[in-house]
């Protein structure tokens, strides 16, 4: 699957991902009155809302944005309807051929960290048969348990030739209470991001592993440092808009062959509508909102690219 | 909450919980040729029949157990009809008044880890309404992202008087690999530690903090640290029976009030049947060799605990 992702990325050239994460607050006000009017203000209700709200704007990037990422917490607080609104937004964009890299952020010891990895990319066994449960491309996946909580999922990945992202340095404030402890002189960060690329090269596709790493936007040096520590693992890259990323700081997280890192915006490009810069498209039309943003987002990443 | 678990581990005499963690395997035939019978093997069927492993249990237990942590891994590999017996399955030991501790080890940040917060302990908005989704008391929480994490966790725990287990040192033999790690000359785990105590004061119960933390069976020495270091966290601790860890080994994660910790088992108590110990009653009673493997368990640890 990480062949796929470099190959759709190239093809579109567009080292980007879409987070969808929709919060309630961000789908237009006719979408949540139609889905209310059918449903009532129930859980149902809300999850129709926010599966016909993912539905448009796919309908509206599949062809110039290689990759979603939906944030499963967004649908999980709406409970079964909301992991069902998950599954068909999943299922809707392989039908576009999108590839969906579930941010699950799971994590766990042996069998239970198992049975994450075959709930989220692998196949349950039931009696004599073999079933996908949410079925994504890639999962990201929390490393404070250790290799037990990593292990898994490599073999799964090995199996069903998927991939994950594995947090390094999260793109928050507070992240550095303790990824940026110095252990042996050196961050918390850096020993992950050291025992990521040992579990990349145990998973190779073509060029790139199957294995990758979360690091934010908002911190370029420590982007820089890690694009090394793991050469051979696509960075996927939260923090960018919203959240202060800028594109110029991005090029670091990239490897010289243009590749190796994958530029997440959600609420950017969710939400674009609401941004005075996108007001013009009006609430109804908060797909072309979208995208246009994506355009706007890759020119400026690639154009941050083509400087350096 | 936290005075709720507190109250029902003094009154049963009992700091125990059971991990209701029901791998396949661990299912009785008869389970599962019923559930199959009625939905195939489908994750339907697969799902019908750990409901109806777990329920059994549940009836089994619920007059000697204060409470039950269900890990939702094993329930999301089922997809979405595993999620339904996951949430049946907390519905069914409210019903019978059991605490419920949903191990879920979610961690986020910011908006998303409300959402999660929101998705297991609290209250989702929807339109005018506000609606529970899994409604757990308890959910395990995972640190690496630091207070951005947490904080949206505290302010449910505030709001909905539930709780949260932090992980700080897991049971597994690689949870070493960075918990271990020293900084300023001490583990991280004591930091993660330190920082759990801070959390724990911001939300105190009677006695007890809604904020508790996970240590693990295996590592006694570290827990009568961790002990110290967090003395108004209730310890959630994993890793007794099946992964090594003995009641001997356990009275240090207690404090001198008795309390302060509960030790969960969870194949040791679901699949007891399947153990030469309890093999006398048979796969088709296997809810009450659960029974006796809870009796013996509360036992060997109060008896551990009386000695000291």
């Amino acid at each position: 699957m990480i062949n796929k992702l470099v190959d759709k990325i190239k093809k579109q050239n567009a080292p980007v991902v879409v987070g969808l994460d929709p919060m309630m607050k961000f789908v237009p006000k006719h979408l949540q009155d139609a889905a209310f009017k059918e449903y009532g203000e129930t859980l149902e209700g809300a999850a129709e809302a926010i599966w016909q709200f993912n539905k448009a704007i796919i309908d509206n990037i599949y062809d110039i944005v290689p990759a979603v990422k939906p944030q499963v917490a967004m649908y999980e607080q709406f409970g079964i309807p909301g992991m069902i609104a998950f599954k068909k937004t999943v299922d809707y964009c392989h039908e576009k051929d999108m590839v969906v890299i579930g941010d699950v952020k799971r994590g766990d010891i042996g069998s239970t960290s198992e049975a994450y990895a075959v709930a989220h990319l692998g196949k349950v066994k039931v009696g004599n048969k073999e079933i996908a449960a949410f079925d994504e491309d890639f999962a990201t996946v929390n490393p404070y348990l250790g290799s037990d909580g990593i292990n898994p999922f490599l073999k799964v990945c090995k199996e069903e030739k998927k991939g994950i992202f594995i947090l390094v340095k999260t793109s928050n404030p507070s992240s550095g209470e303790f990824q940026d402890r110095l252990i042996d002189g050196r961050p918390l960060y850096e020993h992950v991001g050291e025992k990521v690329n040992e579990w990349a090269m145990q998973c190779m596709g073509d060029d790139y592993s199957y294995v990758g790493a979360v690091v934010g936007a908002t911190y370029p040096e420590m982007g820089k440092v890690l694009r090394k520590v793991m050469p051979k693992s696509f960075i996927l890259v939260p923090g960018y808009g919203a959240q202060g990323g800028k594109a110029e700081d991005l090029v670091h997280f990239f490897n010289e062959d243009g590749l190796g890192a994958i530029v997440n915006s959600s609420r950017g490009i969710i939400a674009a509508y609401a941004k005075e810069e996108y007001a013009k498209f009006g609430e109804a039309n908060f797909a072309d909102a979208s995208r246009q943003a994506a355009i706007d987002m890759i020119n400026d990443i690639n154009g941050a690219l083509n400087k350096r």
